[in-house]
């Protein structure tokens, strides 16, 4: 491994890259003190010397004589992509995982990745859907909307929705190509550049890549066991005013973690009181052996939106989610989603799910799927725990293990050079807004079968 | 029909609410003076009196004391939609065309609508897609993305473009959920709020919807039967230094027109001169009996962003579209819809695209429905000047005709009334960025076919 003096430099250097990213710091703000942020970082004031000289060598800070240093904006042209760009270390990139997750090809092993192996998938249903829509109507082939197709799948989401005891109106459901769409729209929705958003400190990494292009300032709230650390989430509400609160609820990315009943109250009530909009992932719901609780249910959606998607479950190929939130927003998005992608997923897309969903084979396919992911997850933590890569939490339902790794070893350096030898893995810092996760890796147990995996794991960490 | 007295009124209203949802007036910016306004409407001063009045009975104006009247801001909340809002005439607003077209059933004639009646279609090469893909791997049905079946599509529109004598690699090409989705992409990569865009006016409605949603400035070019005005094209460069410009080169969407060489020559020197951006939206080129000129082919993809789709004559169902343009852009706009929405179009539907492309009888089905567009666009051309309606081009390929109503006649309310009836049509200033177009209808010739829209025209005209 890399000596660990420099892997601290090239940590905090991230620190300050993503505080940039996340406009946290902005242009001509002056940065911590070196006394001050060696105290908070723990690391000797040499150390950030260092990295504050190697910022400054980038041209992304400058020292004012007698001063400190300040933000020097260079890294933030006037393009919204570029607001994601000022992170050069591309192992901790949000991007990073996402590229090598979806172009890497199939001789790689994928321990990092967000979803299931296709042989874990409903082939057979889907199969037996698209069978049955070659001999649909002609409209739905090639029509832009397909009023029933979309019809029929919101009323199954209904359905759904209301055996968890949450009773709205087909109004309250807007269908979209993705759960990334999803959250896209109810941004462009909410927000303005400047404005801040909270998200939980790990979060799913495209959070963080979604909120750049909308240009908000990111504050990350540390999670529990049991979901968001409730003081931090108070405290975090009354200095910043955030705009919007995204969870994941139940089975959090990456973590595993699902909110308790008291946090789900206090979590709830806060946001009340400082009139801010959550915005719930609910994308691992069917992961979960029995409901956890849900900000969306208590509130009866009418501060929390609900956005989900049958990706991880269904079939990712499809390219269909939903967001259900009161009647008015879901107007307001409804006109966005045409202004900006003239419709919804595609009709023979929600067809598909409909079939599938509807088809009486998918609650066992759940079923199996739960099972072998309990059997996975027990395996896949026994082995890693023997590599002395620690599960922080042993998650209820899903196929996350979020593991710390032993003393020393830092994750990104680790992921580059497991990437050499074609196994893909997900750093902790590409889902940390503190850049604190260093020593943490995200496995997918469904991903973590392969016996080379543990073998490189163990000859790198070395 | 109503009085002409109110109609007039109801235009003024409207092209000052336009003016302000397009933010060429802002906030506490001031209207032109009576008299001016009265001189340029070609109307007398009491009118515009009484348009203003009624736009400061609605809020959105506010007269100062000695000094005019200013815009007020109030239909500006702080939410991207509202952005879109402030236009109340439904009859008129640009979505009031797509949502009638998306959302009315099928016992609504729609000669108003933008894509062909099922019945045109190539459904028996859809059916044969969608039975070949049930046979295909796992990984094409239930995978986020599928390097095979995108890359196909993508070497398929190179072939394309090859022909066209446009020489361009796979890196150049990226794709998207529609059409819509290309622009709203590349208007996220080059626009900031506050820019200046430019279209034609009038120009397709679902343009000035995607560009209210960005908070830019929209300017119109008049449109002339070989393209945009050049005199005015080039005045307007010079005035308003706008960062882009979209438009249809071929078969235009509202009016038909296609570019001549000398203006396609002479748009994009003027567009070099200024270094401004311009999309080429070409999503009508598989009408086109022979390839006119394309500014996108000119200038090589340096400056062009050619964007399309197979909405129009394969599918609109499957939802996929693409961009072409420089690698450095294609790369930012690949991060861009990775945030955005976790990939690109579903891999099961650029699957279907690449068979039916590949298949052989795609050809046929352009000849055939080429053939029949022919014909029926002579008929309803002769029907409806018949009727005193007079197309203002006879355009040589596609399914539209931009036609001039007899005089006194107000699409707007000519179309409110046809609604009411059962028949949809798209009214003139739901194109139009100065609301200079009341006096036109768009019709699509074959969705013009029914006796019964013939003679509710004729007997609401009178």
């Amino acid at each position: 491994m890399a000596t660990k003096e420099l892997t601290r430099t090239e940590e905090l250097m991230n620190v300050i890259r993503v505080k940039i990213a996340n406009r946290v710091l902005n242009p001509s703000d002056r940065l911590p003190s070196v006394r001050r942020f060696a105290a908070t970082m723990k690391v000797s004031p040499s150390t950030v010397v260092e990295a504050y000289d190697r910022l400054e060598a980038e041209g992304i800070i400058r020292a004012r004589r007698g001063s400190g240093f300040y933000v020097t904006g260079a890294d933030l042209p006037p393009m919204a992509i570029a607001e994601m760009g000022p992170i050069r270390a591309r192992d901790v990139d949000p991007f990073w995982v996402s590229k090598q997750s979806l172009e890497t090809d199939d001789t790689v092993l994928k321990p990092g990745c967000g979803w299931l192996p296709p042989d874990w998938m409903p082939h057979e249903a889907l199969r037996k859907a698209l069978r049955s829509i070659s001999r649909s109507d002609d409209s739905l082939l090639t029509d832009y909307g397909n009023a029933q197709s979309t019809l029929a799948l919101r009323r199954l989401l209904l359905g759904r929705f209301a055996e968890e005891g949450l009773n709205i109106s087909t109004d309250q459901i807007l269908l979209t190509t993705s759960g990334t769409q999803a959250i896209d729209l109810i941004c462009r929705l909410l927000l303005r550049p400047g404005d801040t958003v909270l998200v939980d400190d790990p979060c799913y990494f495209n959070f963080q890549a979604l909120l750049r292009a909308h240009q908000v300032k990111i504050i990350g709230v540390p999670i529990t066991t049991t979901g968001p650390d409730v003081e931090a989430f108070e405290r975090t509400l009354k200095e910043y005013t955030p705009r919007l609160y995204i969870t994941n609820s139940a089975l959090h990315n990456p973590t595993g973690a699902s909110l308790s009943p008291q946090t789900a109250y206090r979590i709830l009530s806060a946001a009340s009181a400082q009139g801010m909009t959550i915005v719930e992932d609910d994308i691992f719901t069917d992961f979960e052996p029995n409901l956890s609780p849900r900000l969306a249910i208590l509130d009866g959606l009418t501060r929390v939106i609900r956005i989900g998607s049958f990706s991880k479950t269904l079939s990712a190929s499809v390219r269909c989610g939903y967001i259900a939130a009161s009647p008015e927003w879901i107007e307001g998005l409804s006109d966005l989603q045409i202004a900006t992608s003239f419709g919804g997923p595609s009709p023979i897309t929600s067809a598909m799910i409909v079939q599938v969903l509807a088809g009486g084979t998918y609650r066992k396919h759940l079923d199996e799927v739960r099972h072998r992911l309990t059997l996975a997850r027990l395996d896949v933590a026994k082995r890693l725990t023997a590599l002395g890569i620690k599960p922080w939490l042993m998650p209820r339902g899903g196929f996350y293990l979020w593991c710390e790794l032993p003393e020393g070893v830092d994750s990104a350096i680790l992921a580059r050079r497991c990437m050499e030898e074609k196994i893909m893995l997900a750093p902790g810092n590409a889902f940390s807004t503190s850049q604190s996760a260093a020593a943490f890796l995200r496995f997918n147990v469904a991903q973590t079968q392969d016996p080379r995996i543990f073998n490189t794991l163990k000859r790198l960490m070395k």
